[in-house]
């Protein structure tokens, strides 16, 4: 008798994943977005291995595939709502995310937000693995920073004490 | 400047991933064996598929290449420390880790605990990525169940309010 909401059990944190897009790309503008995630997760300890699992149909999941790069931003317990729902409930392909937002460019072309986020790493892919609705991204971190004093926000947190929605998309979403 | 310590913000949780050797295998008695793990993670939604990376030296990595086969238990927040030490900081090559402990075996022959388990997930292997100093096993949840009421236990409970050690095998551990 299989019982998925037992996969809900599984304990995550609540991530800014962000990519790019370079305007020298034949018809293409330069372009910077991100997306909510919870699968973040370092897989390898030497050398120092993250991977992240993104859903297919996700304009980050195209960013990270086209650039093979992206960054991680973990983000504090303070993060506000309203900053969750545009970069986890909103397309990138319609709305520039970044506006208004502070934050830099990583020498890789990776935004590093500075806003809300307690420490951030960049990811060059190393692997690509398609499973199913998601893409696992395995990367090496090629630069990481510890950048505010704080809690990270775990998905526990964001859901009972903030009240937070799940987004469908994600891989750990249950339709009932 | 890379500081990894950037990569310690990530959120994990506590979870007993268990395998087994059949002694139908020549040469082989049969046994169960199991570690502590933190990187268990759901990474697709359709099918339902999770991901635990496992340190290439550790016994219960090894039962898993053969056997394919990989059950997790998420432990409780309750989990005494004694049962951590056990399953996270001995060899099973030595030890029957599961002797005077509750549990079931799975159809599939993994082992199902019973004590200090909110939920239980069995999983076929369908891809093994060798990744440096882990493996990362990525599989199909083939049978899942909520076990008890509970909080799940957190690394980040586990470390602050327990008071427990990290192993050097995990694939977030760093060496300063």
């Amino acid at each position: 008798m299989t019982d998925l909401t037992a996969l809900q059990y599984i304990s995550y944190g609540i991530y800014l994943v962000s990519s790019f897009r370079t305007s020298t790309e034949p018809g293409a503008q330069g372009r910077l977005n991100g997306q909510i995630a919870t699968t973040v997760f370092q897989v390898s300890a030497e050398p120092p291995l993250v991977a992240v699992s993104l859903n297919c149909q996700n304009f980050t999941n195209e960013l990270i595939k086209a650039s093979g790069k992206f960054s991680v931003s973990v983000l504090s317990q303070e993060t506000p709502l309203k900053f969750i729902g545009l970069f986890g409930f909103k397309c990138g392909r319609s709305v520039e995310k970044f506006s208004g937002l502070k934050y830099e460019i990583n020498p890789s072309g990776t935004p590093k937000l500075l806003d809300h986020s307690l420490a951030h790493f960049d990811v060059e892919v190393t692997q690509a693995v398609e499973l199913g609705t998601h893409t696992l991204f395995i990367g090496k971190v090629v630069d990481s920073q510890v950048l505010a004093e704080g809690i990270p926000m775990t998905y526990e947190y964001y859901h009972k004490i903030k009240g937070g929605l799940i987004q469908q998309n994600a891989p750990s979403y249950i339709k009932f």
